[in-house]
């Protein structure tokens, strides 16, 4: 495989496409703006499915399924949302070879589906917390559209809660970013900033919306994951009432979080380099390859024989594949499986079996090692957990080499059009000063952090960069996906 | 909880419909013919998916996913699909606010989006076989709609597959009809029928269908999969082509097949009785409910204690809860937990406590034992394993009682009327007799069994029961859903 994808710093957009289309994680699809996942791509998915899946159910989630369609009527009962979502559905006219009475939206997000079923279940206080989540597919028309980033159709899970008091809701917001948190840092490696969406960038409906933010490899952000407070917004628009303890009738507090196939696309642009993908160990379906080398038949019989033998140990450990394909040379295989991310690659030879050891290359560094047949696949396991540890310490150094404290606007946006990264600095709560920030600087608030440092004296507070107003804490402002 | 489902024998319908909204496994929507499944049916479906998810990797396909929209034009392109599939979908005509220059079908099935896939990417024999498959949800505009049976939108698998030769197609088809029959005997304890579909009721588009057909408890017959061989159409049509080991270019040999959410309704009308449903064993997320029983603080609290000993122990075996809401009566338990179809309940009482015992009570027989603390775990195992296997043997005799081999056209009719049933009769290959039999009787060729019982002479041959023509084999007609 001759390695074709731009460089990333000379394109990193391109080298983005080029890296997804030919290590075969997705492909574009006849139909606008919508992608094809494949199964490198999709196996990915899977395993990010797997360990969040557990880590709602462990919490105390169900899972469960709503309808695809919202009724016309649906979608307009809660004002900021319709406003916010309308103009992007897709929208069902006909069905069955007639024109439908009340036009169909498909899905955007399911607040207003599930919510009328909510007010149908939830009677009493003993049917508090309801807890459910569902894995679907989504639809929202963009103009443009980027390959796992931006697409018309995606894949996604979204939580929606409901709970007696406006603090059970505020806890379980919390705790989904908690989760949303050690599933991006300890499964993806990838360093995040929780907090809070400023009152412009929130969800349509919400109270409040918690978010993850990361810096990829061009330093710009990418929001993994979202978590809003909905407060009784949504209750009342669609009645969802119960019975408390005394006796009352009152409206829940609800919930709703989600993140995304996006994720895809910020493990690829926090993580890949020039050679192209780097899967971190924990999500990785394939997480050692072995390439067998040999020039003739008596050595291949030889190799292979040790190859085998090798595997069965390694499979006790690891997830382990055997490329002996025939077509193709070893260097061709080492720059396919380094295109797509494989953590750990053995390289076995003639010698390497006379001498009862083996090549061990490792994606992250690129270090080789000799490593003895005997202990292999304990030796094959720490080192994937060393390459998982230091694809994270590597994303959050970068990270931390390019965030910079700035107090002067034009020093800050001199910083921001030359190199890039996340600044942290002063803004009000004022929309004035957030809207003069985006249109001069393409910068954007991207989270309010959740316990920021201490400034003098131990306050938080400062003065606005923008127009020397009060600010209550430093933000984090950066351009953004 | 008052169980309030309709008898079976009085309204089988009614019965189902109760049985699935009363045991919280799906609910109507606000949406018209489409359900909510509901945490309760959702893991039903979680561990049908977990099953035939590793069935399907384990013979060497991988998941992919393919857009939910498909061009008009991809609709059209193969006639006899397009006219079996283009009346019953649902079509997008507006998107972000705009009516679309092509309208888009949402998939009732993916053949036409996926194979203008595979037509990009499958160049030559080394790119064969392909053997993806996908998780996805379908619409199909349903007039008469039911719970899991028959939905607007439902959840499926669908493989789609292409192949260098005519056989090797031939053999992926049969070979996925045996995963069907493993999954659904082994693990749904359904036994099945497997053969042919008529020329009439195959899909639309293939060369021939393959079926899994079980006898539900009102004797009906339900299709519960379909694996087509779908030969060169689609390739024709979609230009999809290799080259050889030759060098000649040639049309790829394509598959497709499929099982739904429907599986759930076949459970449900497989095994369920009065009392309501019976989960087998190896599909049930829930294996084994404790049930505490006690008079007063002293009495739970003894018993509570021993109950947490012995799930600890359980949980080394099998899955399990203990139910020690406070609100709700044992007697109202047993009801709840019979009519969610939990396979086994454990009772435990002060007395059990003094005797180092417990009740088994087992949801398939209702057959009640006392088994001693000492080794419970393995006991619970093994109770478990006779009751998957004893519910297979219970679904496989009642469609052994109710399948008759009829001769007489009369007496078929008669005996299909008042009994219902299974009945394998000769019926010649013509779509008159075909239509004839289903305009009298409502009764249809269900499937032309694969491996039909010798006849006289070892030959299979026989006389139409309808016209007296020549006859081929026996086939199995019934009523169905």
């Amino acid at each position: 495989m001759k390695n074709k994808i731009t460089k990333q710093s000379e394109d990193f957009s391109r080298w983005y496409n080029d890296l997804v289309l030919q290590a075969e994680l997705a492909d574009y699809s006849p139909v606008k703006g919508c992608m094809v996942i494949r199964p490198n791509g999709y196996a990915i998915w899977e395993k990010m499915q797997a360990e969040l899946d557990r880590m709602f159910k462990e919490t105390g989630h169900q899972n469960a399924y709503f309808p695809l369609f919202i009724p016309e009527s649906f979608m307009k009962k809660e004002a900021e949302h319709v406003k916010g979502f309308a103009p992007q559905c897709a929208i069902v006219t006909i069905g069955g070879d007639k024109v439908l009475e009340e036009r169909l939206y498909i899905r955007p997000t399911s607040e207003t589906i599930i919510y009328a079923m909510y007010s149908k279940w939830i009677n009493s206080y003993r049917d508090l917390p309801l807890l459910l989540n569902q894995w679907a597919n989504v639809v929202r028309w963009e103009m443009r559209t980027r390959l796992f980033l931006r697409t018309t159709e995606f894949l996604w899970q979204e939580g929606h809660t409901a709970h007696a008091t406006h603090d059970e809701a505020e806890e379980e917001t919390l705790k989904i970013l908690n989760i949303y948190t050690e599933f991006l840092e300890k499964f993806m490696a990838v360093p995040v900033l929780r907090g809070l969406k400023t009152e412009k960038e929130k969800f349509a409906g919400a109270l409040r919306t918690y978010c993850v933010e990361a810096m990829m490899r061009d330093k710009k952000a990418l929001q993994a994951g979202t978590s809003h407070n909905l407060g009784q917004n949504f209750a009342k628009a669609f009645d969802v009432k119960f019975q408390s303890r005394e006796g009352n009738m009152e409206y829940v507090w609800q919930t709703s979080w989600g993140v995304s196939t996006r994720l895809i696309g910020s493990l690829i642009m926090v993580h890949g380099d020039d050679k192209g993908m780097k899967i971190p160990p924990r999500l990785a379906s394939t997480q050692v390859v072995v390439i067998p080398i040999y020039r003739d038949d008596s050595e291949k019989q030889a190799v292979l024989e040790a190859a085998g033998k090798l595997i069965e140990k390694l499979k006790t450990r690891v997830s382990v594949k055997l490329d002996d394909r025939d077509h193709y040379s070893p260097g061709w295989k080492f720059n396919e499986w380094e295109l797509k991310g494989i953590p750990l690659r053995i390289e076995i030879g003639p010698k390497d079996v006379k001498n009862q050891s083996v090549i061990f290359v490792r994606r992250d560094t690129g270090e080789k090692t000799p490593v003895r047949f005997d202990g292999l696949e304990d030796h094959a396991f720490t080192t994937l957990e060393d390459i998982q540890d230091n694809m994270y310490k590597t994303a959050l150094k970068f990270r931390d080499d390019n965030t910079f404290e700035v107090d002067d606007y034009n020093e800050f946006k001199e910083k921001n059009k030359r190199d890039g990264g996340f600044f942290s600095m002063y803004v009000c709560d004022s929309n004035k000063c957030e809207i003069k920030l985006q249109e001069e600087t393409k910068a954007t608030i991207r989270v309010i952090p959740l316990n920021p440092p201490g400034g003098k004296n131990g306050s938080h507070k400062g003065k606005c960069i923008l127009c020397n107003g009060s600010s209550k804490q430093r933000v984090i402002v950066a351009k953004a996906y």
